[in-house]
């Protein structure tokens, strides 16, 4: 019997976590009895639905959001509410306040809660909680040196994760996400867009801009993958997770070269030829500052299990949306 | 011409820091030609002073301390305010107002000055920041994992003086301070107080407890080295610095039996009776989570300089407070 929370419901992310769970029934072993989904607009209502849901439309940073939100005590909350890196660069305050401020807002909501509450609370971290210089493999124990706004926002929610399950307010797991690829819907302006674009435009017989050379090496996951971190994350034993609460997930490092081959095995090579090369100096610069490649050998040890190549990615990606090809 | 403020002025480094000011007349190259000092308590002026000095009593985390302090655009910002780690774990919310939201707010209120106000801020951080396990050598890359709500306030402070200043809102340097012995004055409810107690209670002819085994190995500078730390993190190069804002100070790493045997060799054996072993299960719990040992490279290559030997970091002190034996 299982109450479950999922801020940030209407996201991609949240939207396909959602549908798991309703397809599940099920989260942690336990029967999900109950849900309730939030979002800055209001999350729809899944399909095949057989349980009470609530869906609320809120700014979970506004006074009073954060105890509504567990005004009836869910026993695992899902945090993937969050202002996206580029909106939190642009827009400095915006960025705190919801990502810094709203999160540690949940946090002392479930402190102040009392009558023993102490929910699962899995948040959804990225691995923009690291900055270069890197090494060519990233340990566990590298530190966090985010080089944006959005990543020491992420980082710092890491350390009160850490600190508030620590004093036992709360059982916290940070996951930190790879690059999610292959997004589905319409190409976006995100600097990391086109890892998913030059998969995902010309699969639909679109062009899609290429602004990198082919031997750029990039940490990726798919939503598939990315709602298994996530359940999973809801289910492990606290006590193997121990002090340090922020947890690096293992994804697939794959160039860009590796993309385009399996865009060509899967739907032809005439496919490839919708990639338009237009070098970006500054996209160059950015994305030479991400990692590329992780150890990830807590997250392995404690079940969480990575895309198995990014061919099987492609196809979870043609299969999910009903690519025809 | 420099215009100093000094926030924990009160403080035991504060004050031996405002004594150098004083006794150097210049920070970072330029001649001092204000001081603003501020503590919870109203710091004392310092003796021998031949220029314009301001004492305030403040609680910087109360709304418009912040502003009030740096009214005046101080030119380089020693802050040194803080809850101690065992009073910010015997009171968590004192602990976050003070250490985190109280350096937010001194955060903000310099972004907000306006101006192209870009002040010099020494943040002291603290090794706290670091959390076991360890390997036997923790190197500058090593991450940040706090076990203690002390630890994870300085680690968030060092995060947004990263951000901040990358944002280009101020010039910040956190430095992690090694555990300063021998502390001058009575014990402070740090769970590190014993390191000094043991050297200082017994040259005062006083009994000092030792909650811990003999054999612990901790990272210590004395007070002067601490003072040498702050003055140079004012004036080095802020290119020099990188990114990363944050830098763990040279110490030495030194064993309680190592302590005993100094302090047996410079004041006589029949002082070492007057520790006495009292082990106490949350302290030596506490300890145990301590970093022992740093490779430091960072700030050595910046310039900074550890004390020599542990003879010496007593001799500081004994000199420093005129101890009779």
């Amino acid at each position: 019997m299982s109450h479950v929370l999922v801020i940030g419901a209407a996201g991609m992310i949240g939207r396909k976590l959602v549908e798991r769970l309703v397809a599940d029934g099920q989260v942690a072993g336990k029967t999900i009895t109950r849900l309730t989904l939030a979002d800055v607009v209001e999350p729809e209502h899944p399909a095949g639905l057989a349980l009470p849901v609530t869906s609320i439309a809120t700014d979970f940073s506004a006074p009073g959001e954060a105890e509504r939100l567990i005004a009836h005590a869910p026993d695992v909350i899902f945090h993937l509410a969050a202002i996206v890196s580029g909106e939190a660069e642009a827009d400095f305050e915006k960025g705190y306040r919801i990502n810094l401020d709203g999160t540690r807002l949940l946090l002392e909501a479930i402190r102040f809660a009392g009558d023993g509450y102490h929910p699962r609370l899995v948040f959804a971290s990225s691995i923009a909680v690291f900055g270069a210089p890197f090494p060519e493999m990233i340990a566990d124990t590298f530190h966090r040196t985010p080089l944006t706004s959005y990543g020491t926002q992420k980082a710092i929610c890491e350390l009160l994760l850490s600190d508030y399950t620590r004093r036992g307010f709360l059982d916290g797991v940070g996951i930190r996400l790879p690059t999610i690829v292959v997004r589905p819907g319409k190409p976006n302006k995100a600097a990391s867009g086109f890892f998913s674009g030059i998969i995902r435009e010309p699969l639909n017989g679109q062009e899609a801009i290429l602004p990198v050379e082919t031997d750029v090496l990039h940490w990726m996951a798919s939503p598939r993958a990315a709602v298994g971190f996530l359940l999973h994350a809801a289910e492990i034993d606290s006590d193997r997770i121990g002090a340090d609460r922020g947890l690096t997930m293992p994804g697939l490092a794959v160039t860009v070269q590796e993309e385009i081959d399996t865009l060509s095995k899967l739907a032809g090579p005439e496919r490839t030829r919708l990639i338009k090369r237009e070098p970006d100096a500054t996209i160059r610069r950015i994305v030479a500052g991400w990692p590329r490649s992780f150890d990830a050998g807590r997250a392995k040890g404690l079940g969480f299990k990575a895309d198995k190549s990014f061919e099987e990615i492609v196809r979870a990606y043609i299969e999910d949306e009903g690519i025809r090809l």
